[in-house]
């Protein structure tokens, strides 16, 4: 359990139990696929900041719990989706969905978490907050669409791998928090959503080192898929910046084309001597410092602590 | 062109524009990628069932056309993730989104329209619409994946299969008729819905005929597929029903496990021999009378006259 989210115990079992509630299904043969498919989730980052976000304003209540399910749910439909792209075997140290359904129901599946997330908003009745989320997940949708057009162009820029990781990521986590200061003033949203946003930044340039770094069974996920996707992540770009013009060509042309394990293996290796993670995570840290700017606006507390501790866990992980 | 769709040219034009303004993209890979794709959408059932039933009752208007463009939207995920899934080249005469632009990206592809589907419903600020589209669409997924949990059963019943085909095609057929009627009274609203949804389960019947006897060349469509994926539909079911008693286990394992192309065709003429198809077509014609009747209850008129040709066209289509 990370340190930030105790506290929140009770919090997760009750968004759990609406994620649950809302996948089930009158079905018999669909609900005991679910049912098998058990409590499958990512790490319950978005709900903790709709949660520790809605603590510092001192009212959380159901709706935010139902919010941090159906974050969750989208969240999920996307990793479904993508572990199946990837053709990762593990998440959480567990198989995949793919692995354990196949294909044709992970496809399936995915669908049926993203409708059951917009479901469990839009019977709340809260029109402006329905847009919302539906708006942001088109986002999400964009920036998964955005990284596969993207891949294997060794000329990406900075400012588009920044616009491709808000996208994918952090325009998930800004919703949260600002969901979660859903009855604070416009400067509490606002700041709460920057929060959020820069939160996200941070976490999936750190996935994105995580992806060349990470011991697979600590991170409990399958690594370097970016590489054997022809994903140019920060880490890259950063090494290609570093690097003299004249070594540039050969080590792009690299960059897209390894496949074989041993390949893999080298170019990682090649990765980690350039200093390039250092610098990339240096980045991160620079927008776990701004989430914590953030935070000024809100009223301090333990709450307003544990989403300062939660931004620090993010850059300090190494799972 | 269906000569029920007549007179329907202007306000498809219509949908066609919300559906292109829905997906374009401020990103320009991405934006780039949904003009490669050009209008793809399926037959424009859903939109001509909104704006026939508003019709009737003499008022489309806007909220149709979005209603229309995203229900189309709806059903077009499905496609996208159908033919990926079921592994089918070709759709209304065109390569589908997976042989065009690969796996990955028609996983995506099918996310990103149904996202901005919701989102085109959800920013019209009509709570207890958005929230019926969000339930219907739970419905559609669980269809789906009713379907594929069911596969290869031979025990499936026809009350099943009827489950299924409501789920995976009728309730969406059945919204878009309660969508139509709108702004009518509660008693032509459940009329419009239930014709929708008659007209779902027909036109489902149908497809699962075609797959059988339909020439790819008309059908537009890689036929089939749901004997190579082991789908007990009506044609199947009634051709168990049918068959003697003693032959009935051998038939069963020859029905969920025929691989080949030459197995796959002499299967199909043995189903075609067999007199179930014209049994299954004996149901889908039911429906038919029973959308027919329903329309009872709405306006009398041209569009009511083209609703009823509309479901006299769906049993007749040989494409």
């Amino acid at each position: 359990m990370i340190e930030a989210f105790q506290g929140l115990q009770s919090h997760f079992v009750a968004v759990e139990a609406l994620m649950s509630a809302s996948l089930a299904s009158p079905e018999p043969r669909v609900d005991a696929l679910i049912n098998e498919l058990g409590a499958f989730h990512g790490k319950m980052l978005r709900p903790a900041l709709v949660l520790l976000v809605a603590e510092t304003l001192g009212d959380v209540d159901i709706r935010h719990q139902r919010f941090g399910a159906a974050l969750e749910m989208i969240h999920t439909a996307t990793l479904i989706h993508d572990d199946l792209i990837d053709d990762a075997d593990t998440r959480r140290g567990r198989p995949t969905a793919h692995v354990r359904f196949g294909n044709t129901t992970a496809v399936l599946l995915g669908d049926y978490f993203y409708t059951h997330a917009f479901h469990l908003v839009a019977e709340m009745g809260l029109p402006e907050v329905t847009s919302r989320l539906t708006m942001t997940t088109n986002v999400v949708c964009r920036g998964e669409l955005h990284q596969q057009c993207a891949a294997r162009d060794v000329g990406l820029s900075e400012e588009e791998y920044s616009q491709i990781i808000y996208a994918k990521t952090a325009a998930l986590t800004e919703l949260a928090g600002e969901l979660g200061a859903l009855t604070g003033n416009p400067e509490q949203r606002r700041a709460a959503a920057a929060y959020g946003m820069a939160c996200g930044m941070a976490f999936q340039i750190v996935d994105d080192c995580l992806d060349f770094t990470g011991d697979p069974n600590k991170v409990g996920k399958t690594l370097s898929t970016d590489i054997e996707r022809g994903r140019l992540t920060l880490p890259l770009i950063r090494m290609l910046k570093r690097a003299p013009a004249h070594k540039r060509p050969a080590l792009e042309s690299r960059m897209v084309s390894v496949s074989t394990p041993e390949e893999v293996a080298a170019f990682r290796a090649e990765v980690l001597a350039s200093g390039a993670l250092q610098d990339a995570l240096g980045t991160a840290r620079s927008q776990v410092q701004a989430a914590q700017a953030s935070l000024a606006a809100l009223p301090d507390g333990p709450a307003r602590q544990r989403l300062w501790a939660l931004a620090e866990f993010i850059l300090a992980r190494d799972f």
